[in-house]
């Protein structure tokens, strides 16, 4: 059986998680924080969470994991089924991960872990997270999914990016990037309401409140 | 025809072109720097290169052109045939464009446009490089080619991006982070002599001494 290695604090694990849980793979949790030793490297070469044991080994970095699991498990499909429009959905997966994701993450250590707000990001953050809505902008269809009719990788990879996004443009510039973006505040609410989102938020939300007590996590 | 967007100055310009000229297909280069103007905008949402123009419409994102590009023209095939084995590829390419590209990237302003050198990076990606390799290593194959024994997608990425690496680590730390890892250079070696690889670094290397010129680029 599939092993997914991981946290559920983790927007990345949490992405691998639902895509799992909305295929109706059976698979096992491995709770697993990210590491530097040795023997986590060997599973996972950057020491990242999440990664997937299989039967014929170990796979890191979630895009390469969404892209396995939907050829290894192509029912339910979670891409649109027409070229084009699939690769539209990998453009918009990108985008959350890369314009949004990123740059909210250099705040991260700064408001979870207590190190110190970087001057430089504060001043960069921002006007890069401005840009990357405004990407996203030009390609979402919200039909009512962001990548078409069907519900996709790209709106399970938005979901957690924008969470994070949200999270830290809050807790560092007092500002909501949804503010002026009805389409995605529509679209963010259907998402949130999904029955496998609602759990795995939960368990997010739970999570980071006990990180924040001081709990070691768990899954 | 599909038309290719973009400057052979880029690393994902290039990643996208060989792939396509490995692959045969016909397509037509369109001289294009990265723009915010709305006209640019329109057909890549970060205004980055590369983007190919499609008879369906516009796709940005290297990773989500390189996916359309193997499924419309699957001969030759650029990923291995095996699913396991194709979805390591791509974990080599996150490494390649993550954890060497992006972090080196960060010096792309002060080194070719003048800006100026920022301590923060100065004092962080070294040790990031040093992390993105630690981890190539874990997974490279070398048999010969990076993900196994056929030349595929990761070699392509892997190439352009080791290239800003090694050229943005020499100009700030005056370091090769190939000194100490034989079967990279090797790799290095074999996937340089190709012809598309000579073609096409041959071009970008004119374009860098042009630019450092002052001469406006030209494709």
């Amino acid at each position: 059986m599939l092993k997914l290695y991981g946290l559920p604090l983790s927007n990345y694990y949490n992405i691998v998680k639902q895509a799992m849980l909305e295929k109706g793979i059976a698979f096992e949790e491995v709770p697993a924080p990210p590491s530097q030793k040795p023997e986590y490297l060997a599973k996972s070469p950057m020491g990242k969470i999440p990664c997937l044991e299989t039967e014929q080994g170990f796979l890191s970095e979630t895009s390469a994991i969404l892209e396995y699991l939907e050829e290894t498990h192509p029912v339910p499909k979670l891409y649109p089924a027409a070229t084009y429009e699939r690769a539209k959905a990998r453009e918009i997966q990108r985008i959350a991960e890369l314009y949004l994701d990123a740059p909210s993450r250099r705040f991260l250590g700064h408001i979870f872990f207590g190190a110190p707000l970087s001057e430089e990001a504060k001043g960069e953050v921002r006007a890069d997270v401005e840009k990357g809505l405004a990407a996203l902008g030009r390609v979402a269809r919200f039909e009512p999914w962001v990548a078409g009719k069907d519900f996709s990788y790209a709106d399970i990879v938005l979901l957690y990016c924008l969470g994070l996004t949200r999270s830290m443009m809050n807790a560092v510039y007092q500002w909501d990037p949804l503010q002026n973006e009805p389409e995605l505040r529509a679209w963010l609410q259907l998402a949130s309401e999904r029955d496998h989102s609602r759990q795995l938020l939960a368990a997010q939300q739970q999570a980071i409140m006990d990180m924040k007590a001081g709990k070691k996590p768990t899954p």
